[in-house]
């Protein structure tokens, strides 16, 4: 490894912050790490479990003297946390942060980075259904991938360290616009999650009406609306934060939704089957390609 | 158990129909059972599993003499199938089928069944990702919902007996309407089938577009799709017979998805937090009922 820290903050030691923590701490690659955050409880399991050496609730006394600092609140508060660090930030600092969104938060935060502090903005696809410090564990990132969405003004050497950090995580780190990264990100993870939301409310609202169609649902529907427990207010933030790109990919879904029924409509079974079984191509493909990408590692 | 059958007939001896073949065998239900279907390597594969005693791909020979006849082809093939056996189906037989849509295969069904003969239509919501005779086992329909669709034609009897065959495959019988049961199914598990196949036709458009959206995607995009990988063939058929509940159920979707267009749209992020919350707490209560119901058996 190249880069050694001798001291790291993480400002929000939930799932992702607290596992990078575990990551950093075990390789030596961190001096000291101080968790910051608003639950008490939380950054007292944190420390208790050892992700952390220390913690506060004050953002700009935690990253006081910090080389490194991870920003892994949720994406709304990724900018007010930058504006409290700011003025404590010391020169040479690396700040990145792992939101999922990245035009949005680089448009907040850029312009809040002190002169000699280097701003990387990132995104580990990574993550599961739970939350918190006790839901953190050293393989999370493993044969994942990270992207790296740096701007004109992004230091070179600043972002080959954040990537270096990724790396030694066990991710495959991808650098690409930040406008490209939300486009993705709309179609393959925010649009589904608008569809499982949505679908959950239709037939709530056939509920509601005194048909209890639930109860007829089989595992297939549980696992295909999974991502509709998500969490409401994370998914309300990401809307709000990636609404061009999400508002542009729901309105290709309408087309092709709306080009299935017109095909069962003129009772078109031959067109249905080629839509039906080029989608099954593409799916099948994802799991090969996912499969061979399991054999790789 | 109130019932015996000396002579069963299996049309179609794949997952479904194989399965039911294995535990009426077991329980000591049926005096002979005889396997009917266009594969001759699938019936042979049944033979040598033990699962039919013997078979034949003539429809008409493969129904004589039964007592019980399980039509278990695909839902297309229901209507062809019942018109075949009809000349041959004995007086006081039985015959039932497991078909996913009803009032189409009721309409179809029902004018072409002989006097004197029983015909209870019927659909068991089981079943896996995999096919064939080969995937066939005993607990299928173990804590899984039966819904029979019983007609104004319907024998009460047969509907006894039918109940009792799939109480006796450890399932739970409800019994309704034909229509009732086409406008629930569309909405928990055709519609399902319909987002998925359009989601993973919309992220394929994106890739033509030249950007690799698909190598982006998580875990949580192929659970979330897995039902994308279904058979185009079936779902096709499908469509065609309950266009209508389909494009129903579509429709009240798509107003759901446009509301949430038009929040994201308004930024009105409170909006979008109850939308989401709304879903969230109606997938999470199938969540509890399903551990419930795993729980109770």
């Amino acid at each position: 490894m190249a880069f050694y820290f001798k001291k790291i903050t993480v400002i929000g030691v939930g799932l992702i912050g607290g596992s990078l923590s575990i990551i950093l701490k075990r390789k030596g690659l961190a001096g000291s790490i101080t968790g910051v955050g608003r639950g008490l409880a939380n950054l007292e399991a944190a420390k208790r479990l050892g992700v952390v050496d220390s913690f506060t609730r004050d953002v700009g006394e935690g990253v006081k003297d910090a080389d490194f600092v991870l920003i892994a609140t949720p994406v709304l508060k990724i900018g007010e946390t930058v504006r409290k660090a700011a003025p404590f930030l010391k020169k040479g600092a690396i700040v990145t942060d792992v939101g999922s969104v990245k035009k949005a938060v680089i448009d907040e935060c850029e312009p809040l980075i002190p002169p000699g502090v280097h701003f990387v903005p990132g995104h580990p696809i990574a993550g599961t259904e739970h939350s918190g410090v006790e839901a953190a564990f050293p393989d999370l990132f493993k044969g994942r991938r990270c992207i790296l969405t740096p701007t004109d003004k992004t230091d070179d050497n600043a972002l080959s360290t954040v990537k270096g950090v990724w790396e030694a995580a066990g991710s495959e780190v991808v650098v690409m616009d930040p406008s490209r990264h939300d486009a993705i990100l709309a179609a393959v993870s925010h649009l589904p999650h608008m569809i499982a939301y949505s679908l959950v409310n239709t037939v709530g609202d056939i509920e509601k009406s005194g048909v209890d169609a639930l109860s007829y649902s089989a595992g297939g529907f549980r696992d295909f609306t999974r991502i509709a427990s998500s969490s409401p207010e994370m998914w309300a933030d990401i809307c709000a934060m990636n609404s061009d790109a999400i508002l542009k990919t729901i309105s290709d879904f309408e087309k092709r939704l709306a080009n299935l029924k017109t095909l069962i409509d003129a009772n078109d079974v031959e067109g249905l089957k080629q839509d039906f079984a080029r989608a099954k191509s593409i799916r099948d493909s994802l799991v090969n390609k996912a499969g061979k990408l399991a054999e790789d590692k």
